[in-house]
């Protein structure tokens, strides 16, 4: 959307504040849409609100009130018109990760770490923003982001045996993980098969019985939140306590506090590197889920500003007694399917909480914890995605073993570890490729000006000439990489009088490539061998010209490679 | 020198050992070239051990042993005729500074951690050597690595004032420093001053008095050894000592002792990263070293046999009673110029410096040790350099950053850090370069069929098509430039109807790439505009097949960026 007319300044500060670009043009129509799609997602919010903070062992308020003012800053911070921020399963059990080994789940102690960590986290994303570090994120690649999240979904459903079977002390010895009591594991499993059942065929039981797919899709995400309102119910009518089987009781109801992370320096140092970690994790999941439905509505994700707007929400939470924040993938797109057009149904779904938390707590005191958990445990399923493990694989056995080593790391060092050696272990197979650059002898293919491959191509040669083509960027660890190569194919050729460098796929050089050439320059022209360089790109050739190189150089420098070839040909 | 006649093994025995290659073809020419190189190198070689072993905080004889068997190995493994192995420098200091922590200096356990850190460096070289690691030295980029001699070359200097100035408590406080003894700091900057003038004007006096080119240098190499004998025999004779003037004092006499290195597996825990660290930093230093005077005699260098090499001396050392060692500069090249033929002049070599430890003990007790302080403060200031650190800054600002931040950190922080900082400042600076890529248009230079940036030069384009050049290997941390570009650009141009992608500078591709093409190719086949490939390479075609973004490319891949553009033109 253009604002020719906009004096800058206020361009700037539309661009800091994009809620006063779409407020602007807000209607009647807008709001319809908006309120729709904010009372699907508020449905669907609650019960996952409580069960990701019992998951993250914060007191289950703390989701609701997490519900509340990160979605109000968000929508008026956030570029995304569908990211519905919100906890969510991973950065849940990241959390809980982080701040476990600190005091004792639920104490006011935890409580006190999580907000802090909620703090950091929004210190960290707004860092980031200010620093225009958006792109760090990209160092998350895909085959590791993938292996993390099945990884983690797998450890997270597993975690939620004790809840699911009732077990009395889930942190006791092994026998107790298998002390289950049956009535309680009978309704998780029953939720379990029922919510599977309801992702599985209530599209396809929908479309048959004629129900438009709007319709359908409504039938579709709200049905859980039904049937826990069903298994609530019963629960209380049935007095389903007196069986045994665990209840979530008393949710204090009233306002989201006000609330004070500590400011404590020990504390802050030992959650640094999680709260980064998280935040990273947090992040680039928001952004790719806000630049996937982006995309299809045709709206620019700013990922700086992303980074302004999830670290605001997570300060808010932080200072109203909420867990960490991010965008959820489920719940963006529901937002986006149920019709949301502007961060406005991100700021209804904050009010539709509020209301819960006002009037409805009471009712929630008689959801089955096992209920809780199914919804976690399907909802954190649904995140497994074998097709990427298997198309990885099928790509590139070294980011095979990346991810596979990240998930393995995952489960058996726990998830901030994982996260860490999946990046440095891809960073560091990139450097490994890099480090081995392919260097091809390059022909003429006849009847054109077009050099190619001997090995691949048929294409014309020259014994007194040597067309080198270097397929990688020069930098220090692949410096004597083209030094060895030269040297092999000098001592190997006797008729040799020029070597000719097709610079094309060389996009930079540092001074180790560079202190590299001129070494190689040195030693041909002591042989009595010519050295050319062709199709030196602009950056290049700018950088070379801040060296001394092209002084010692034993040769020209060509336009192009045909140029070179032909004019060195002159020569002999 | 092929060997055509062998057989298969053999050749391969003969490239694990050397020395079985030169032995075949030993002659008394060799031989007496061999002796000569070893003379000088021996007389330059006892000082120097026992300067380095002081510095390292070792008795002095431990400098001798490290420089008989040591060399025995590395003459028989060397890949290198002329590399002069024993104490340096700066791995000495990295020895005193990694086993500093863990005893007092001279102590017993203090030399046991000696030993064993020389184990472990051989260790882990060897295992480099199997692993054929010799790659992993190229990532101590240049400026990384002139930074880091220099910083640590002004560290060993200064750290050598306690000796030069007779102060009676080195490691008291800073007071302590000021409290000289007038005539030990006489003596030492007078050897300092006839050091550094040797160095000056040794050459161009002896030019001038008509001696040969080959004197001169003997002259040159000898007379700081002379200077140091004639030092001694003063101290003796005038017996400085009852000046108060510091001297050796009693080394024992005695073929090198049989040592056990400590197997404590704590110790080696504590060990393990520093002996990583001077392992990498001593076989890039030797590797460079061997390479440039190796390109001087056309002989060539294997870094993976090397690695065995250094790693057998350095456990030869372990097991004899020696400090670490490796290739030094200064001994090298004298080794070279005295004209060294084979590495049986570094055996040769060791029966010398074997031959003082055995008779010239007695006369080396009166060595003041101002006197080494001087040895030892001329060495490493001549390492510094200056011009190293003019011309990366002319060269890069960033690099020059990545080597101001190796020094600096070197000072404050010690040279373990120092060095770890800097190798990975460099990377993560290649890193942050690599992932904001080059992408130029391109358009058709007039009466070529060359393509070449548009902002660079006066090219053809059309409307309709936009050709594209990505000058960087396409990665996951640089996956979405690619897809942002394209994007923008579909944005600004309605006319577009066909990109052409010229993948010419693309070396290789990922999965998180592919995955990112993809999206770039749906989302311009919902535009309704086509998406071709051009001069894809062989490496790169073989990934795209592998995955199955082909299939929903909405377009063609062309041979020549020319071909591409002309089928496309034609198809408007």
């Amino acid at each position: 959307m253009r604002q020719p007319a906009l004096p800058q300044p206020l361009i700037q500060l539309l661009q800091r504040w994009p809620a006063l670009k779409w407020a602007r043009h807000y209607s009647r129509a807008t709001l319809s849409h908006d309120v729709l799609a904010a009372c699907i997602v508020t449905v669907m919010l609650i019960p996952q609100s409580l069960a990701f903070a019992l998951l993250a062992g914060l007191p289950p308020q703390m989701g609701l009130y997490a519900s509340v003012a990160p979605l109000l800053v968000y929508g008026l911070l956030g570029s995304s018109s569908v990211l519905a921020v919100g906890p969510v399963a991973l950065i849940s059990m990241m959390t809980a990760t982080a701040i476990s080994p600190l005091a004792p789940a639920g104490s006011a102690l935890y409580i006190s770490a999580a907000l802090t960590l909620a703090l950091l986290r929004g210190v960290v994303l707004c860092g980031m923003g200010w620093l225009r570090l958006g792109f760090l994120a990209n160092f998350l690649s895909r085959p590791v982001m993938t292996g993390f999240i099945n990884a983690s979904a797998v450890l997270i459903a597993v975690q939620q045996w004790p809840a699911l079977a009732g077990l009395s002390s889930p942190h006791a010895s092994w026998h107790a993980w298998l002390a289950i009591h049956p009535a309680t594991l009978a309704l998780g499993v029953l939720c379990c098969a029922l919510l599977w059942a309801i992702r599985r065929f209530a599209a396809p039981l929908g479309r048959a019985a004629g129900l438009s797919a709007h319709n359908t899709l409504l039938l579709v995400r709200t049905s859980p939140a039904v049937l826990l309102a069903l298994v609530t119910v019963a629960a209380a009518v049935w007095q389903w306590e007196q069986l045994g089987i665990g209840l979530l009781g008393a949710v204090p109801a009233g306002l989201p506090p006000l609330t004070l992370p500590s400011l404590d320096p020990a504390l802050w140092q030992t959650l640094a590197l999680p709260a980064l970690l998280i935040s990273l994790v947090g992040f680039a999941e928001s952004v790719s889920v806000g630049q996937t439905l982006g995309a299809k509505r045709r709206e620019r994700i700013d990922p700086n500003q992303e980074l302004w707007a999830l670290g605001g929400s997570n300060v808010a939470a932080a200072f109203t007694g909420g867990m960490p924040v991010t965008g959820g993938f489920a719940r963006s797109v529901i937002n986006n399917d149920a019709g949301a057009s502007t961060p406005a149904a991100g700021i209804f779904t904050a009010v539709g909480v509020l209301a819960a938390t006002l009037w409805l707590t009471p009712a929630l005191a008689y959801l089955p914890r096992a209920a809780l958990a199914a919804t976690i445990i399907v909802a954190v399923l649904n995140l497994v995605d074998l097709n990427a493990l298997r198309s990885t694989w099928r790509f590139s056995r070294g980011e095979a073993v990346a991810q596979w080593g990240t998930m393995l790391a995952t489960w058996t060092l726990g998830v901030q570890w994982g996260l860490l050696l999946g990046v440095l272990g891809s960073i560091g197979l990139h450097l490994l490729r890099t480090c081995r650059p392919h260097i091809a002898e390059v022909g003429l293919v006849p009847g054109t000006e077009h050099f190619r491959n001997v090995l691949r191509h048929r294409v014309q040669t020259v014994p007194e000439l040597l067309s080198l083509r270097v397929d990688e960027s020069l930098y220090f660890a692949n410096a004597n990489a083209l030094e060895d190569r030269i040297n092999q194919e000098v001592a190997q050729r006797p008729a040799l009088r020029h070597v000719l460098l097709q610079c094309s796929a060389i996009n930079s050089l540092d001074s180790s490539t560079v202190h590299s050439l001129h070494s190689i320059a040195l030693r041909l022209r002591d042989a009595g061998i010519g050295l050319h360089l062709t199709e030196v790109k602009g950056p290049v050739m700018d950088q070379l010209q801040r060296s001394d190189l092209l002084k010692h150089l034993p040769g020209q420098v060509f336009l192009t490679h045909y140029d070179g070839v032909r004019s060195v040909q002159a020569l002999l």
